[in-house]
C-alpha cells in the first residue's frame, strides 16, 4: 500500500477502504508518512468528505493511536460533556459537579485554551494548588470516591489528532467535518466514558460560523459515537453572544460558584439545566427532560452541587476555602466601565471580538507559550434584548495592563444595539440524538 | 503575508493576487515555505484551477526563480519543440536536423526519461562521445555556427519547479492542469527560444489520457505563451499506439537516422512534417503548411537533414560515423519475435503496456538510479490497421536479460486485434494556436 494511491483514490472521490485509511492514521503517528503526504490528503478530505463508515473508521484508527483509558472498574454510567469551544464557556465547572451530586460519574479530561476561547484546566488553575496532571490510577479512584474528576489529557492520548490537528492549523484544512468529528470524537472515546454529550456552538467567536454547519457537524459526530457503540447525543447552542456575563479565568470561576450557590445569569442556568437534564437521562437517572430539570434545579437549591465542587477541588489539592469565599480570588488593578453612546436594545455581542478582547487584557494565550492573568478578563453588564441607556455601562475591562484603550474601544464595538426591541432565541437551538 | 491564509483563499475559490502567488513560489524555493503546505496548496488549485491571470503569473514566478538564459546573441529564430512526453518518441533527433536545415535555430534544452517514456537525452547518449552537458557560452555559440544543440537543462534551471514537481510527484498533485501547464511553460520560457511548439499527446501510455483533457492543457499553454509574449503553437497527437515502429534507446535512434534518410515509418513522417511546417512557419522560413511540408521533405530527400544530424553529434563530441553506418549501434544478445495467436486487423497497441515492457527489457529507469541498457526495447512489426494473420510476427523484443517470458506476454496482450477492418485517424488531431 502506497500513501500517494490513498490521496489519489480520495481526490479522485473514490470511497476509502478500512485498510486505506488505518494504514494512514498508524503511518502517520509512527512518522513513516510524511507531513506532506498527510496534508494533500486532509486537503482532498477537506473537498471530497467522507461517508459514514470512512469516518467511523478513521475515529476509531485515530482512538487506538495511542492510550485507550479503561474506566470499567467506575461502577455507574459515565457521563462526558464536550463544548465545540466559546468565549465565557464555564459549563463544565457547573454542569460536571451538578451531574455528579445527582448520582452520575464524570471522568473528565479537558484542554486548555488558545486564541479568543479559553479552557478549563486554565480556568481550574486559577484556584491555587489544584493540580490537573493526575495519573490515570489516582483519576479513576477520586471518581470512584467522589463521582468527579476533571484532568488534563495525559500525552499518550490520540497521539495521531495531536500530531494532524497542529498540520491541519498551518495547511488550510482545519474546516473539514470529518476531520473535525474524528478529531473531537477520537478523543472522548479514548477518554473511555459510556455516555458524551456535544456541546455544539454556532455563531461568530464559535468553531462554527452557521447553524447549518453546527448542526451537521453534530450529527456527523453523534453518528460515530453511535457506530462505535456509545450513547452520544449533542445540542447546539448559541454563541452570538459570549456565555454568561464572565470572560475570564478567575471571573469565569466565581459565576460558576455563583450558579452553584443559584444566582447564575440566565442563559448559563438554561444551558446547564438543559445539558445536566440531558446527562442525567444518558445516566439513566431521570426519567426524561422534566425530571432531569426537577433533579439539576434540586442540586442548585440544596447546595450538593457546590458541596460537589468543593470536593473535586479538594480532591485535586486545590483550595477549597476559594469555593466557600470567592472573594479571594486576586481582582485585577484596572477595574474600566465600558459606556454605551448610544440608547436602544442589545441586538448582539460579537463573541469573537470580545474573546480577543478578553485574551489581549491577560486572559488568553495568542500561542502556547504565553502565560495567563487569572484576574483579567470581561464582565459584561447587559447581554442581548436588554435596554440601554445613553452613558449606562455595557461592560467591565479587568485587567493588569497599563494601557488597554484600544481593547476597550474593541468591547464597545462589539455591542451591536438597535432602536428596536429585540426578541431573545433560547440558548438551546437544537438536540440531536440517534 | 502568510502561507495558510494563501491555501485558505485558494481552497476557498478566490482568485490568488501577482503578490501571492510570487510569495508562494519565491518563499518555496528558498525553504521558507515548508513541503506540507506547498502539498496542501497544490491540492487546493487541484480542485478549485486557476484563471488565465493566476496561471501566467505562476509561469512566470517559477520562470523566474533561477536562470534565464538569453539566446538574443544567436541571430534568426530561435523555435523550440516540447512533447508532453510519449512511447516511441524520438520527435526531437529527425525534427530538430531538419528544421536548423531549413534555416531555423535550434537552441533545445531537453530532459531525461523515467518510467515508460524514454528521454531524448538518454537517447543521444546511445551515440558514443556525446556530450550534453555544455555550458551556455558554448550551447550559444555552437547554434550560432552549425543552427542547432540539444543539451541538458542546467541545474540552475527553474528551481522551483524541479522541488514542486518532485513533491507533486507523492503527494497526488500532479493531474492539475495550471500545475501541469506552468511546470512546462515555466521551463520552456526559461530556456530562451522565441517560438515554442508544444506536442500534447493524449490516449494510453500519455500524460494526458483523452483528447479533451489534451486540448485544455494545449489551449492553457498556448495563452500563457501569449500573455508573456512568446509565439506558441500546439499540436494534439494520438498516443494510442507508440511512435513510429520502435521503442527503446539506439533502436530509436536508427529510426531517426532511417527517418532523415527518408525511410521513415508513415505515423512519424507524419508527425516530423506537420510540426516542422509550423516550427518553420514561426521562424517566418515558410508561409503555410504546404510550404513547410515542401521545405521538410527537401531536407530529407537532399539529405541536408542527415548532415544536420551528423553535424550536431560532431559539434556535440559524439562519434559521427554511428549516423553514416548505423550498423555500429550495439546489438541486444537476445531479438525474439511475438506472434499473433488470431487473425484480423490491428486496432489499438497499448502505448503504456509497451513503454512499460521495454523499460522492463532494460531500455528504461524505474528510478534516477537505474542504469539503461541503449540497446534493449521494442521493434513492432505490426501498426494500428494492419492486417495480421496467426502466427504472424506483432514485434520484435530486443534484450541482455536472460529471463524475459512475462515481458513476451504483456507485448503480446498489447496488441488488440479486431476481426473488421479498422479505420487510421490521422496521428495529428488538432492544431491549436491564438
Amino acid at each position: 500500500m502506497r500513501m500517494v494511491d490513498i490521496i489519489e483514490r480520495k481526490r479522485d472521490g473514490v470511497t476509502l477502504s478500512d485498510a486505506e485509511i488505518r494504514f494512514f492514521v498508524e503511518g502517520y503517528t509512527k512518522g513513516e508518512i510524511p507531513d506532506y503526504q498527510a496534508s494533500s490528503f486532509a486537503m482532498a478530505t477537506l473537498f471530497r468528505g467522507m461517508n459514514k463508515e470512512e469516518i467511523a473508521t478513521l475515529t476509531d484508527a485515530m482512538m487506538h493511536s495511542g492510550d485507550v483509558i479503561d474506566l470499567s472498574s467506575i461502577k455507574g454510567v459515565k457521563v462526558d460533556k464536550h463544548s465545540t469551544g466559546g468565549v465565557g464557556d464555564k459549563t463544565s465547572l457547573a454542569l460536571g459537579p451538578l451531574v455528579a451530586a445527582c448520582g452520575a460519574k464524570v471522568a473528565k479530561m479537558s484542554g486548555r485554551g488558545l486564541g479568543h476561547t479559553g479552557g478549563t484546566l486554565d480556568k481550574m488553575e486559577s484556584i491555587p494548588g489544584m493540580k490537573i496532571e493526575v495519573n490515570e490510577e489516582d483519576f479513576i479512584k477520586q471518581v470512584n470516591e467522589i463521582g468527579i474528576a476533571i484532568i488534563g489529557q495525559t500525552k499518550k492520548l490520540v497521539p495521531a489528532d495531536k500530531k494532524l490537528y497542529a498540520l491541519r492549523d498551518v495547511t488550510g484544512t482545519v474546516e473539514s467535518i470529518p476531520l473535525i468529528a474524528s478529531s473531537i470524537m477520537s478523543k472522548k472515546l479514548a477518554s473511555g466514558s459510556d455516555a458524551i454529550l456535544l456541546d455544539v456552538k454556532f455563531g461568530r467567536g464559535a468553531f462554527m460560523k452557521t447553524l447549518d454547519s453546527a448542526k451537521e457537524l453534530a450529527e456527523t459526530m453523534v453518528e460515530i459515537g453511535d457506530s462505535l457503540k456509545r450513547d452520544t447525543r449533542a445540542i447546539i447552542t448559541d454563541m452570538n453572544q459570549p456565555l454568561g456575563l464572565a470572560v475570564g479565568n478567575a471571573l469565569e470561576v466565581k459565576e460558576a460558584i455563583d450558579t452553584l450557590n443559584g444566582h447564575g445569569p440566565k442563559d448559563f442556568v438554561e444551558l446547564v439545566r438543559n445539558a445536566g437534564s440531558i446527562m442525567l437521562q444518558q445516566a439513566g437517572i431521570a426519567k426524561d427532560m422534566e425530571d432531569g430539570y426537577r433533579l439539576i434545579d434540586n442540586a442548585i437549591a440544596d447546595r450538593s452541587g457546590l458541596e460537589k465542587l468543593k470536593a473535586l477541588v479538594k480532591a485535586q489539592g486545590g483550595d477549597e476555602s476559594y469555593i466557600t469565599n470567592p472573594e479571594q480570588f486576586p481582582v485585577a488593578k484596572n477595574i474600566v466601565e465600558i459606556k454605551s453612546d448610544v440608547a436602544g436594545y442589545v441586538e448582539r455581542i460579537d463573541s469573537l471580538e470580545i474573546g480577543l478582547s478578553a485574551m489581549r487584557l491577560g486572559a488568553g494565550r495568542e500561542t502556547m507559550a504565553d502565560k495567563i492573568d487569572m484576574s483579567a478578563g470581561i464582565l459584561l453588564k447587559k447581554k442581548v434584548g436588554d435596554k440601554v441607556e445613553v452613558g449606562e455601562v455595557l461592560a467591565l475591562a479587568h485587567t493588569n495592563h497599563e494601557s488597554f484603550a484600544k481593547e476597550l474601544e474593541d468591547i464597545r464595538h462589539a455591542f451591536n444595539i438597535s432602536p428596536a426591541e429585540i426578541k431573545v432565541d433560547p440558548i438551546v437551538h437544537a438536540y440531536i440524538k440517534k
